[in-house]
């Protein structure tokens, strides 16, 4: 029996006096600034709340789904998981699918099942901030090759890269998240063709670009080791209900099965999404004008004197400013909150209504007064 | 550049080919069987569903929370936080708490932050069966020491343990499941003041022991080493709305939010979670008939002949059987579902609404009229 008394800390204990994993010393907690401002364009939200139509049903439907809230709910949100195959369509059904808290949590599931320790995931930078957290969370070994000059991929620059680092995981985004590139599926299909590492395409912004059929998902029925990733927080106007779902081969979604936590989404989850699932037609009412407004959007941008990267999303990089953060600031200061992420020199702007645009451009266009915050030399940086 | 054609496997490609993770091959998914019959008395929940009146508030408070789905949640989950410490009381305020999709969600960040490769949570069987998984999935040590004979610990027992073992992390269950054996506070307190190690002490089913204030949260303000886990899904009869809690000094709190992923709660998650507790009043007011009912099953079982493990919470292991697997069909053939687990030859139950429980002990009286189906042998066997 251990013998003699350990100093006794009270509860004021510091972290630093915790036995926290040397990795996460210093580590912030993952997140954009939540600041209530009259106009937020800072995190790729769709701007609509569901119309009170939809949301009479899914008031019903909890109070529905309530009287039986006392028992555990379905552990493999079967009917969920059909209800997002039919949507998804490609001949696509709930074998194929598996959905989670949001894609980060179904990302993990995928991690930590085919990555952790000793196994490493390969992705494409820029691209979105939190893949090197899921790795970081499930112990995988997080590599990144820079896109070429324009942000694009093609199957040259992956294949190389998958030749000298040899990754478990591939990841690739498309639309690319901050850039707005996409990667056509053709790219994709010679990627698969040619390794073996299982392929992981985030399209969380698919909905939103030129050509939303043309998804890596028609891939499907010739790769079983390609895995496509789709959320509801984005198009589907749902980033409050936290479902995030991939489509693959069953053998995936029976992997991910093994290591997600039983009951992972709750009968309120499960209830709202097949609710929104249910009325897609106007929940995705709002897509084809926000491209659209995405795409003036960048127009103005550019006829503002800025440089802009091409996006086929709900949102754009612009820039390129001496002091980004400044600039920043200056638009939160004019009640605008857009985000500081990309490369150097460059914000990123969300597709809002047509008022929250509008104060977007007039907060701008004010700070564009001074010449000085523009960055003129040439190229895009990294 | 690859080159070369690999096999192109189609989506029928199977788990055996994928490179899932060696730990993991021959796994399977976690969970009670979900099977549909008359009678459930196997997960523990609470048979009571919220009532019309709450349900109600639930339905409006998600017909306001909709208002808004189309944005992210309160990452910080603030004011569910605020309503989570003023219900367990004990001085605790917001930053004491954290929250998450059920209580494995709540271990797997704490095992996130403090275990992880390299590390060790030592725990003491029999107990919660899903703790190797949460061990498994953040790749730490998992250690397991044998309970007493009657399922008790003692501050010696576990005090020897840490130190023959050297654990990061001790996990103490109370009321322990399934044996529903309770660890009296100053057991706690006095392990507390001879390790270094975290102590974490999951209270699942607090709610239900005789003296539910009793609690290890007494002694956190003394000990900034020491967690307390804690449920909705069991007293609090939302098991469908998983929402699991600790409470701890701060910096644990500030470490979990370092791994959690962003926005893991969603908005109808925090919306139905605060509805509950503004009612717990109600929520909870089966708790004390369901501790009565228990210690009558006890009685009744221990009457026709069974031994009992004497718990104190909403179940309890009752044996000895020689197949308890036929037993636990034979119930089955009768409309009772109950749960195969435990030590050899024992089962457990829960405790349902007085109709479910006469059904339970009618099908068990018809089981027993086979007095082949008892092991007389004496003692608990590990």
């Amino acid at each position: 029996m251990t013998v003699g008394q350990f100093p006794v800390p009270n509860a004021q204990i510091a972290l630093s006096e915790l036995p926290l994993r040397p990795e996460l010393v210093g580590e912030e907690p993952y997140g954009a600034p939540q600041i209530d401002v009259p106009v937020c364009l800072n995190t790729n939200e769709n701007p609509y709340p569901p119309s009170p139509r939809v949301r009479a049903q899914m008031s019903a439907a909890i109070d529905k789904a309530t009287r039986s809230i006392n028992r555990y709910p379905d552990r493999d949100a079967v009917d969920l998981r059909a209800d997002l195959a039919k949507y998804l369509g490609f001949g696509l059904t709930a074998d194929n699918i598996w959905a989670a808290n949001g894609s980060n949590e179904v990302m993990t599931h995928v991690l930590g099942a085919f990555g952790g320790p000793g196994r490493t995931v390969l992705t494409f930078t820029p691209t979105y901030s939190m893949y090197p957290e899921y790795a970081r969370n499930t112990h995988t070994g997080f590599v990144t090759v820079p896109r070429k000059a324009d942000y694009t991929l093609d199957a040259a620059l992956v294949l190389d890269a998958i030749e000298q680092n040899r990754p478990d995981l591939v990841l690739i985004t498309t639309p690319n998240n901050p850039t707005g590139t996409t990667t056509a599926v053709k790219v994709i299909e010679e990627i698969c063709e040619n390794t073996r590492a299982l392929v992981i395409v985030d399209e969380a912004y698919q909905e939103f670009a030129e050509f939303p059929d043309d998804s890596a998902l028609a891939l499907l029925p010739r790769f079983g080791r390609l895995i496509v990733s789709r959320t509801m927080s984005k198009a589907f106007a749902l980033a409050g209900g936290r479902v995030g779902y991939l489509a693959a081969a069953p053998a995936v979604v029976a992997a991910c099965r093994i290591v997600r936590l039983p009951y992972h989404l709750s009968a309120q989850t499960q209830t709202i999404a097949r609710v929104a699932l249910a009325n897609r037609a106007e929940m995705l009412a709002q897509v084809a004008a926000l491209r659209e407004a995405c795409q003036h959007l960048q127009e103005w941008l550019r006829r503002v004197g800025l440089q802009v990267i091409p996006s086929q999303s709900n949102f754009c990089l612009f820039g390129r400013f001496t002091d980004r953060h400044a600039v920043w600031q200056a638009l939160l200061d004019r009640g605008v909150l857009i985000r500081e992420t990309g490369p150097d020199g460059f914000l990123r702007v969300c597709v809002g209504t047509p008022p929250e645009l509008a104060a977007f451009r007039e907060a701008l266009t004010c700070v564009l007064d001074d010449p000085g915050v523009l960055d003129l030399g040439e190229g895009n940086p990294r």
